[in-house]
């Protein structure tokens, strides 16, 4: 894979920072597990308040988890003041969500001046047991000088 | 637009019943608005819980609406034992999702035997004024015989 | 829907010329039929040469007339010395890609000033009858000052 | 990565004889240089006929050649009378499609019954040098008993 230089040495702390600011994270119950340059993962225990009709996790819920994962991964190569924010993602369902938490992962895949495309997955993990089930691809946008700060 | 004759008579109770059991939307404080042959509506009202860094609301909860509507939306015209699947979404953001509500739309635009192509759109609306902050083009599939049911 | 003001009022010339030499829209027979603002249609006859192994147009080739339809449009509300890319796209294929010829719509859903939203349809139109075959969701990227123009 | 058992011992042969039946990969000028259970690789040679308007290789040309290895990496997977239909697909384009040839490589990432998931990616090759242009997620279709077959 790629290895990334962050403009901003300070990036660990400038991210978490963020993450604690995003509200919906902590209605989920979600909380950030790792970050490295272009690099975030994110984690989700299941609680029956993000289920849908067949007791399976909603999957706007786990596409949340790895929405974050992916903007958090390109904000950690973003210059201290600039903000992120989703263009568009899209996700592919690979298997039902379920397990006793989900562990979405978000890359860098090419990290733009601009635009960064980002790729995630999400995988469901119950015990040693590890099953992927939903990728993202997104774009992020590195955004300067409109009153926003992450 | 297409119009669309429903398999079973007693879609919109089947398509509210099964909504209910979506405890995800309770949790987001949604509910459905309009039933209609190929057509379903789920508003949101703002929430502090459902933000991001920046106070809008996480793209990951607007999608989640947008989700839910493009799905019920299918499963209006599916057989009464048939469930209904997401197989992918994607989304592109139009504007911050900001705004007094959210009013997911989603359609059906091809209705297949064993897929559905759903589109979808969220306005955010404040008093009279309504602005398109995102639209999702989606994937639904028709699940039979696997001990699921809607 | 939205009605666009142009920046440049010489957008209909400036897009024709800038289609004029994708080469490839000449080697798959593609014509451009209509120009307005925010909204581009090109035309596809039929040609065994572009076919997959059903005898069904290939959906690459299909998605690259709404590609550059959806482009066109978004080019058409650029200013004149901008260029536009491509940043992602997204195809549903609706129904098998057969009929005398394909009509590819492009429109400009959100218009930024750095990037725009587009959305496509292309139709399969056999005499009288005209068909839903593919639709496209699309970002395109306004690009300037890099020695790039349309 | 995952190791996949075709059902098909025969499936080399079926998926180059049904390559060879893409009339409109001929016309790309696109050769199939792989073919592995779950995996196919195509490349084509960089052509002033497939050329958008800034002389890069047209993003429909590239999208055309990774749709088709996605296809056919699922098609290594299927059963002798199944054929593959293209459901959807989304491409993020990461660099401009410039270099001696583009080298498709598509992946089934999971393997459905009636659906299969598949991952692509474009790189551009120059001599030594090789860059990735494009990305694509995509959902294969498994079709029997239509009167289609590969």
């Amino acid at each position: 894979m790629s290895t990334y230089t962050p403009e901003d040495p300070n990036f660990v702390a400038r991210v978490e920072g963020s993450f604690e600011r995003q509200t919906f994270m902590q209605t989920l119950g979600a909380s950030m597990t790792r970050v490295e340059p272009g690099f975030v993962s994110i984690e989700m225990p299941f609680q029956e308040a993000l289920t849908q009709q067949h007791g399976f996790l909603h999957a706007g819920a786990v596409a949340s988890i790895v929405d974050s994962a992916c903007g958090y991964a390109a904000l950690t190569l973003m210059p201290d003041d600039a903000a992120v924010l989703s263009v568009e993602f899209k996700v592919n369902m690979l298997s039902p969500a379920k397990g006793e938490r989900m562990v979405a992962e978000g890359r860098v895949k090419k990290a733009g001046r601009t635009l960064m495309v980002c790729t995630g997955d999400v995988w469901a993990v119950t015990g040693e047991q590890r099953k992927n089930v939903m990728t993202m691809t997104a774009t992020m946008m590195v955004v300067r000088g409109r009153g926003l700060k992450d």
